[in-house]
């Protein structure tokens, strides 16, 4: 069986298959899901309402009518299931930036002085390295910065609190989070999970694993539009202890008192802070309507089964040693995008977007590929590797 | 000539009047501007434009295509001009409370460490405090709040920085900008402007006053949609000093270099954190087309004289003791709003809102009536304190 015909039956068979017509398509390979998701059908009409009625009709009624006051917990809850966190846990709002540091200072805070270590992925998203070491200098910290595969050992009786990627942006590699977090905790740690790149696209299983914090964002596979806010998770034990460097009235127990001392809200919405925002808060709410009976399950095996059929693709295709996969074969280590070292990747990525397949670059020689399980095929793995192949050889 | 014809002979000579046919209206008296703007009419169909064709369509190419990267910087320098400032001192991004803290943090980093006060005007909206007592134990200082009356002198030799609100958001008292800020100069600190009762609503002279930082929120009197991002400025000669405590990967010199290093931008980008909410900021963007050609002196002009009318109107219709302004009456004094204490004042409002006249509560006994000039007329004014009254007498 040759790889469009093994590509046509692994569609045929796909259970997700349907879902794709919830998104917003066109003929382009849309492999670029991992960095902003593609517009789910319900999105523009729900909109159209928010703004047309909630705001223009029902103004300042919509904070109370339409629900707007209570969308962080409500969208919060939403969230839960598809990263295994019973309700109550996750409030949804700010960027994933600064839910890093409302987390990570919360987390030092919990811990004794004299553990005076934070621990970072050496590997991770800048922004989590630079904002790490903001909640450092602010809670008298230091930053030690160790290569994932070392992380298990770095744990110790200095350590505060760890901040750790679950999938690694760059490469794809998804790290052990029930391992890590048991390890962390058998010091005494507390870990912070950055959930960005598996949300949506794989099972977490917060709760089961005694996840102390998480963040996320919401517009790579959850799909919630450019910039949509991000989200956090205090496991619920830890939520009394939840000391938050951004104190806004959001997150006041009484926030229409008024009251010029501050006292926290017990739950989840203590991580709120300001004014939520609401356009894009309901925009990821209508795309979450699209995760309706879609165990994530069913979106990891598909999500595996992509990436190694485009692997399988790309060794068929290719000629040998013109790319390397940096992206680990084992699928206990994969989340849910391929990447490709190439040389210049940049002008290769340009090249295939300009044949329509659509995945990104990042400096200095990765081509990145993300496979979002509801709305990409088969046939577009196929696509993408044979299109690849294509622009490799002229080259 | 009553208090009708006065309003018709007011209207006729507004000139800002055909301003008004920019907004969704309908025959409501909307006098809660002051705390979520109307709807403009250039929103809805640029809302469906971004979430239909540059998210829908261009998807990820609209980071560069379509301007999203540099949304929050070309933003500010729309907002710019309303609040007196040049460009390349504003940026747009993240709530209100979350550019105080940067804002305070940044002044207080700016500040010697034997200034070891934070002071903050006592009747601030009350995130401003919170953040305030935040950003001071984060910052080993302390909060010293202070009556607005006694700021001046309050400034001191141990003051790093204060926050003070232009505008009061409960009594709508407008508080000396200019003196302030060369009385705190005079004592070697910084200000930080809280603006969001003023931007838009009134001149503030940003730059002409030598104003070190401010915040403000866009979705007052700027119109931009509940929750819209808000602002922050950094006079430019301080922005090579001003130390984030928010270091994100946007505000980054190279931030596609993905640097493990943090290394700030110049400018005003060096005030952004994550990736910025694209919906909210674009809807905000399109809101402020209505300001095209319109001087912020004329809007003064026309928001003093409703004011005044309003209290005229009250002070016509209602019976003598029934309600007690407590929003100046000096011109000087004032914002863009008049607050009457009232008995009973929550159901008064109620039964204000099912008269078609809308403004807020604010406990114990506080009616706020905000005037947008834009859209608001005397026929407005005249009505509303006509069905306060009316509603007034029947209880």
């Amino acid at each position: 069986m040759n790889l469009p015909e093994k590509a046509r039956k692994l569609d045929e068979a796909d259970v997700l298959r349907a879902k794709r017509a919830d998104f917003v398509l066109d003929d382009t390979v849309y492999l670029d899901g991992n960095s902003l998701g593609a517009l789910p059908a319900a999105v523009p009409g729900r909109m159209a309402d928010v703004v047309a009625r909630e705001w223009g009709r029902l103004r300042i009624r919509s904070w109370t009518e339409s629900g707007w006051w209570t969308s962080p917990e409500r969208i919060g809850d939403r969230i839960a299931p598809l990263v295994g966190a019973a309700p109550g846990q996750i409030v949804v709002g700010d960027s994933t930036s600064v839910n890093v540091f409302k987390a990570l200072v919360g987390a030092a805070r919990m811990a004794h002085a004299e553990r005076d270590e934070i621990v970072v992925d050496a590997t991770t998203f800048p922004t989590d390295g630079y904002i790490a070491e903001s909640a450092a200098r602010m809670t008298g910290r230091r930053v030690v910065a160790v290569d994932p595969s070392e992380l298990r050992t770095a744990f110790g009786p200095r350590t505060a609190a760890a901040l750790v990627n679950h999938v690694d942006y760059r490469s794809g590699r998804l790290h052990d989070l029930p391992g890590l977090t048991a390890a962390a905790h058998a010091a005494g740690a507390l870990v912070v999970w950055d959930l960005c790149h598996s949300a949506g696209a794989l099972p977490v299983g917060l709760d089961a694993h005694g996840v102390d914090l998480a963040v996320g964002c919401t517009y790579k596979y959850l799909n919630g539009g450019p910039g949509s806010p991000a989200f956090l998770y205090v496991r619920e034990d830890l939520q009394p202890r939840f000391d938050s460097p951004l104190p806004g009235w959001n997150s006041h127990r009484d926030p229409f008192g008024m009251s010029p001392r501050y006292e926290a809200a017990d739950g989840a919405p203590r991580g709120r802070v300001g004014t939520p925002d609401i356009l894009s808060m309901l925009a990821l709410e209508a795309a979450l309507e699209v995760w309706d009976e879609v165990p994530i399950e069913a979106v990891r095996d598909k999500s595996l089964a992509l990436t190694d059929f485009f692997l399988e693709c790309v060794t068929a295709y290719l000629p040998a040693g013109r790319v390397e996969s940096i992206t680990p074969v084992p699928h206990a280590e994969r989340g849910s995008q391929v990447a490709l070292r190439c040389a210049d990747a940049g002008e290769v990525m340009d090249a295939l977007i300009a044949r329509g397949v659509v995945g990104d670059y990042r400096r200095p020689d990765v081509l990145r590929f993300g496979f979002t399980p509801l709305y990409v095929s088969f046939a577009d793995a196929e696509r993408a590797a044979r299109v690849l192949a294509e622009v490799i050889s002229t080259r």
